[in-house]
């Protein structure tokens, strides 16, 4: 019972968008997929959803494959940037539509959804603002019946509090009806507490993958005297650095080594996700398009 | 010399979607447009920059008329969440059409800002991710030799060190050469150090307009024992509170009496720019569409 992409790789015009990623998504798990822009995430994404076709490698659910495979396809849903929707239909018709196609979509938690975020569904798609767009696109993404959601910046244009109120449905729906969901978004902090696992992205390959306590267990900053840090960190996996006032950080991921002493004029300290997120992907070059 | 909104009134199938604004853009000002989902931003910015009509008002620049008059509307530019490029157009080939529709755009800086953000000027328009479909729309916003330049959400869909950089390029080009932006966004912690002067539209109307420093002056937490703070707060202009154990917070925006003594057990602080726009705009309700 999982999701598997193995092997995956995406080439386009002889640029690598996409490495031979091998990645697992469990049932009833909340991932968090991070990349710096031009990382992958969206190609990634288009691939497990069959919208585009990978280079090479496979995409399978529970040992299915996923290409030209309706019944597996269906257990499958991805919100992304792209409008799907008719700009002249009424939300209230496109929902119809939608609850027509997915036989168990949940259309009376999609009419308690548009009340809570004041969206008006005899509105037209086409005349809905950026946030409003995302609003619609986002009620629907959690009211489909499918096992394995995929949300693309779902929070694209939301104000702070439309922001607070999707992260709150997002719970609640989970609570009631576990799923998987696969979340890709540049506001890490917001969303940190929401995860249970991480992906990150970086120069188009699998940097960190993991359960959230596990990575940030592994991601710490070391802080003191600029040479008493160098001589702690030494050979460890440096992954960036700062300097304030005689203070030097060095930002380590991995473990530490037991037979080596803390010096007494070293702090040792965990990261949050941001942090770690930053510094894993700051210095390297990055891709313009996926 | 400034830009002048004067009662500007849109309305759409009955409903109002901007009321009688009035509002005075200055030259060299770094302006915040703040509003909720569906408060009537993109309407405004459109409006101004004679992309659709107002209902009823007019908007001016240096007392002329913006619509129908070419001279004048080349002295503004708009950056939003419209794409108004050929997918099929490499961003080189959109760089040198706007050069010479613009006699004085800024091309050796478009260069330089396109290597900071990694962007491949030889990609097509329509390869770009959502991320850098706003970097190149950015890149381009600083670049056209526009007195007023509008940008319309600049950070949709851009990672946190992308959004740093963009901070920082505005920054640059302002101080080299001071024209005045006018800057939408939801990510208002993030960029309130760089606004000069805020404006807030909530409920189609504007709530508050001024220099940020005189806005934050007026901005208050009142915070104690319930009855203190009431007591304090009576007849004030009390736009939320909070509540946190015995604790009780009151958000107050306008001038403190003179004549009335706090109590030793209530304290008086100022909230930020974030906190104030989300409790002057918390409990009322927001309209769908723009």
């Amino acid at each position: 019972m999982s999701l598997q992409v193995k092997a995956v790789t995406q080439q386009f015009h002889g640029q690598t968008i996409l490495d031979k990623l091998d990645l697992t998504f469990e049932p009833h798990t909340i991932y968090g997929l991070l990349g710096r822009n031009g990382a992958g995430k969206s190609t990634l994404l288009n691939i497990i959803s069959n919208r585009i076709f990978a280079s090479d490698g496979t995409v399978t659910l529970d040992d299915e494959t996923l290409v030209d495979n309706d019944a597996t396809l269906g257990r499958l849903y991805l919100m992304s940037e792209v409008n799907l929707y008719n700009e002249r239909t009424k939300l209230n018709k496109l929902l119809t539509t939608t609850a027509q196609f997915y036989g168990d979509f949940d259309q009376a938690y999609a009419v308690k959804l548009a009340g809570q975020f004041d969206l008006d569904l005899n509105a037209r798609f086409g005349k809905l603002s950026t946030g409003y767009r995302t609003i619609f696109k986002l009620i629907v993404a959690l009211c489909v019946p499918a096992d394995y959601i995929f949300l693309d910046e779902p929070v694209l244009g939301l104000d702070a509090n439309h922001r607070e109120l999707f992260y709150q449905a997002l719970i609640d729906t989970y609570t009631e009806r576990p799923r998987t969901f696969v979340i890709s978004t540049h506001l890490i902090e917001e969303i940190a507490n929401l995860l249970e696992n991480v992906v990150i992205l970086d120069q188009h390959k699998i940097v960190v993958s993991g359960g959230v306590p596990d990575v940030l267990a592994k991601a710490y900053t070391i802080t003191g005297p600029e040479t008493d840090v160098q001589q702690y960190t030494e050979s460890l996996n440096v992954i960036g650095t700062d300097h304030l006032g005689g203070i030097t950080a060095h930002y380590v991921y991995g473990d530490l080594p037991d037979d080596r002493p803390i010096p007494d004029t070293v702090q040792v300290e965990h990261l949050d996700l941001q942090k770690l997120f930053v510094n894993l992907t700051n210095a390297t070059e990055v891709a313009h398009a996926n």
